[in-house]
C-alpha cells in the first residue's frame, strides 16, 4: 500500500492527551470566570464571506488571511473573534438584550511566519461589553476584574494589570500640538526602558523637530511614578489645559475607584501611562496584563474601550470594552516555564485493575463508581500485572482499585495511592468517600 | 461610510446567547459523559495538508471539501473526527498508550448543498478506543455503555441502541455464496419496510438472479424477531455453516453478555439484524441509535468496530471501535421537536440591580457571591426599574437581587424568584445558601 506520511502542518499546536487535559482545564477555568461574571455565550462560525470578515481589514492583515473560493463564494477563516462579535451584534441588533456581555472561547488563523511559540491556528478567549449607544465608566472596571478572577483561577500569581486611557495620550499629543506625530512619539516612548531617556529627548528634538516646551511636557508626563494616587495627582496637577485630557484623568479616577470596589488588591493593578494598544480602535481606557516575573513574554491578556464596535456594518453606535486572552501563545509559554497550575493531571479519577479473567466485578464496580459522579476506567486488556500498572503510570491516574479472588471474596477492595504507592482495603462506599 | 451587510453565510448555525446556552450544556453533558468512562481529550487542527487528510478519501466526499492553497501547501478543513484521528495515532504511535481511548469535540466542515438542518459547519462528538495489533471485545460493549449513559444525560428517555455484527451479514452473504452483491442486497434489505417482502424477493430473483435456496435463507435471516436472547438462538439455529458467520455471532453475544453487566436496561437496547452501516470500513460490531418516537429523523448516534484505523499511514494494525455524535443536527433537531432538556437556561445565577445612584453596595454584594461560587452580574445602566426587570426577563435569570435604601439600612437583600414572582428579604448568606 502507498503510505502518505502522518503530519501535522507547522505551526498548529497538536498536544498529546496529558497535555491536553492541562489545556482544558486552562480553558474550562477562563470559561468559568467569565461566566461567574454573568458574560454570555455566543460560537461563530470559523468559515465567513471575505466581503464581511474583511469591511473592516487593514493591509497588514491580509497577507496572513486564509482566504479561498468555494463555488462563486469567497471566503475567510476569521483572524480574531471582534470582527464577527462586531457582525453578530450588527445582524441580531434588534433579537440582543443590551448591554451585551458576551464572551467568546474559539479557534482563530493567522498565516503568521511559523516560529517557536507563534502559531497560525489558536484559540482566542474573549469578552466584550457592549452598549446601545453608551455604556457606563463601570464596565471599563468589571474587565480587569474578571481579569483578576481568571487568572488567579488558572492559578497565577505574580501578574499586574496595567491600565491607562487613551484620552489622556490623545489630550496631551493635542495640548503640546503634536497630534500628527502621535504615532510615532508613542513608538519613541515605547523605547524609553531600552534606549534611555536622553536618546528619546534627542529623537523628539532632532528627529521631529519638536519644540523644547512639548518636549519637557511629554518627558514630565512619561517620568510621573508613585503609588496608582500619586499618578493620578500627577496627572491632574500637570498643568495640561485640554478637555480630552482631563475627560480622560476624570475616566481613569473612576476606573480605579471601581477597580477597588470590586476588590481587586492594590498589587494587582497599576497606572502605566506609557501603554496606547495601537492608535485607531481604542478611544478610552487600556489594558495590558504582564506577568512580573517574565515581562519580556508581553502582555498576556490586552483589550480596552472603544467607541464604535460596528461601524462597518451599521450605523448603529456600538460603544464597548472588552479585553482577549490567547490562549494557544499563553499555554505554550506557561508549559515552558512550568507554572502551568493543574487541580488533576488525568481524566480518569481512578482505574480498575483485574487479577481476575472474569471483567463482572470489575465492570460492576465501574457502574457504582460511575452513577457516584466518579470517572472511572477499567482495564480491560488481558496482560501481565506489571503492563496493567504501567498504563495507570502512564495515564496519571491518582488511584488504582484491584480487584482479585481475595477483594471479590471479603467485598473489601485494594485501593492504591499511585503518588503516595500506598495502598488499603477498603468498601466500595469508603472509596466513593476518599475519592469525591 | 460604505456599509457591508452583516450575515453569516448559509449552512452556518449560529444561535442567540439563550440557544447558545443551552447548546453549550449539550456539549458540556456529552463532554462529562465521555470522561465519566474514562476516555482523554485530544484538538486537532481544523486545517491540515490535504495530502494527508485526503489520503483514504474516497470521489463522492471530495466535492463537498473545503480545499484550497495556501503559498505553496494544499491544504483542507476536516471533514470528521476519524480522519485526525488516525494521523494522530499514526503520528504519536510511540508517546500514545494503548489501548488508546480518546474523545474529541469539535467542529467539521462539508460543503453540502444547503438544506434545513443541514449543516457545512458542524459539531461531532467522537469517542474511539483504539488498539494496537488487538483489541478486546468488551469495548464493543463499552462503546454502547458510553452512549446511554450520554443520552441518559442528555435528558432524552425514549431512544434504543440498535446492534448488529457485520460478520454476520458477510458471513451470511459468503453462505448463499453471493458475496459480490452484497451491497446491492443490503441496500434492498434496508428498503423491506417501505416496499414489502415480496417486492424484495422479487428484486432478488429477477434483478440479481439470486439462486432460490439463497433468497429464503437470507429472507429467513432477515425476518428473525423475538428477544435478544431469541434472536441470538435463531442466529445459532439457521444452519448457516460459515465461520465468519459463527465468529459474528460469538461476538454478538459476548457484546450483549457485557452490555447487560454494564447495566444498560434491556429496553435500551436491541439487536437489528438489518443494519450495516456502509460497506468497507467497519468489519464487526456496529452501532446506530434511534428516538423511538423520532424515528424519521434516522439514526442519531452511530458507530463500529474496525480493523485497521491507519493503514493508509502506519504497517502498525490498529483496530478500534467508536461512535460520533453529529451534534449540531442533533441540536437542531431536539430543539425544534422540543427535546432539549435543561438544567438552567441563563449563565448568571442572579441579577442584581440597584436603585440608588451608588453602587458599592451592588459591588460588595456581587463580589460576595461571586467567591461563593456563584455566577452574579450586575446592572450597571441608569434606566428605569421597569428596563431593568426587562432585561433580567430577557436573561432568564432565575432570581433577582434588589438593592435600596432600605436594603442598604436593614442588611437584608430583596431577593426575587423571577419564575414563581415572589420575593423575599434576605440576609447574603441565607440567599448564598438559596442559590447553591
Amino acid at each position: 500500500m502507498n503510505r502518505v506520511q502522518p503530519k501535522t502542518l507547522s505551526g498548529f499546536m497538536e498536544l498529546l492527551p496529558n497535555e491536553q487535559v492541562l489545556f482544558n482545564q486552562m480553558i474550562d477555568k477562563i470559561r468559568s470566570s467569565y461566566e461567574k461574571f454573568g458574560f454570555l455565550p455566543i460560537d461563530t462560525p470559523v468559515i465567513e464571506s471575505s466581503e464581511v470578515l474583511l469591511a473592516k481589514a487593514g493591509g497588514e492583515t491580509e497577507k496572513q488571511l486564509y482566504s479561498f473560493t468555494k463555488g462563486d463564494s469567497n471566503l475567510t477563516l476569521r483572524f480574531d473573534l471582534t470582527v464577527p462579535l462586531a457582525k453578530y451584534v450588527a445582524e441580531y441588533y434588534n433579537q440582543i438584550t443590551f448591554p451585551f456581555r458576551r464572551y467568546q472561547i474559539g479557534k482563530v488563523y493567522r498565516g503568521e511566519r511559523a516560529q517557536r511559540g507563534r502559531f497560525r491556528e489558536f484559540y482566542q478567549c474573549d469578552i466584550d461589553i457592549i452598549g446601545d449607544e453608551k455604556l457606563n465608566i463601570i464596565n471599563d472596571a468589571e474587565i480587569p476584574a474578571v481579569m483578576y478572577e481568571t487568572f488567579k483561577n488558572l492559578g497565577l500569581e505574580n501578574f499586574t494589570i496595567h491600565i491607562n486611557n487613551r484620552k489622556i495620550l490623545n489630550g496631551l499629543f493635542e495640548a503640546v500640538d503634536e497630534k500628527e506625530k502621535s504615532v510615532e512619539i508613542m513608538r519613541t516612548i515605547d523605547k524609553i526602558d531600552k534606549i534611555g531617556k536622553d536618546i528619546v529627548v534627542a529623537i523628539f528634538k532632532d528627529d521631529y523637530n519638536m519644540k523644547e516646551e512639548s518636549i519637557n511636557k511629554i518627558v514630565e508626563f512619561i517620568e510621573i511614578t508613585g503609588t496608582t494616587d500619586e499618578k493620578l495627582e500627577k496627572l491632574c496637577n500637570l498643568g495640561i489645559e485640554n478637555e480630552l485630557y482631563k475627560k480622560g484623568v476624570e475616566e481613569l479616577k473612576e476606573v480605579i475607584k471601581y477597580i477597588r470596589l470590586f476588590n481587586i488588591p492594590e498589587e494587582a493593578f497599576e497606572i502605566d501611562l506609557s501603554i496606547a494598544r495601537g492608535l485607531d480602535y481604542y478611544t478610552g481606557t487600556v489594558y495590558e496584563t504582564f506577568l512580573n516575573d517574565y515581562k519580556s513574554i508581553g502582555s498576556i491578556c490586552s483589550g480596552g474601550r472603544y467607541n464604535d464596535l460596528a461601524g462597518y456594518y451599521t450605523e448603529k453606535q456600538l460603544p464597548g470594552v472588552g479585553m482577549s486572552i490567547g490562549l494557544t501563545r499563553l499555554f505554550f509559554i506557561l508549559n515552558d516555564i512550568g507554572l502551568i497550575k493543574s487541580d488533576k493531571k488525568s481524566i480518569s479519577d481512578v482505574l480498575i485493575i483485574s487479577m481476575v479473567e472474569d471483567l463482572s466485578k470489575s465492570i460492576e464496580v465501574a457502574n457504582i463508581l460511575r452513577n457516584s459522579g466518579i470517572n472511572a476506567e477499567i482495564y480491560f486488556d488481558d496482560k501481565k500485572i506489571k503492563a496493567k500498572f504501567k498504563y495507570a503510570d502512564k495515564l496519571n491516574v491518582p488511584y488504582v482499585i484491584v480487584i482479585g479472588e481475595d477483594e471479590i471474596k471479603s467485598g473489601k477492595l485494594t485501593l492504591k495511592n499511585m503518588q503516595e504507592g500506598t495502598q488499603e482495603q477498603l468498601e466500595i462506599e469508603k472509596i466513593i468517600d476518599k475519592l469525591k
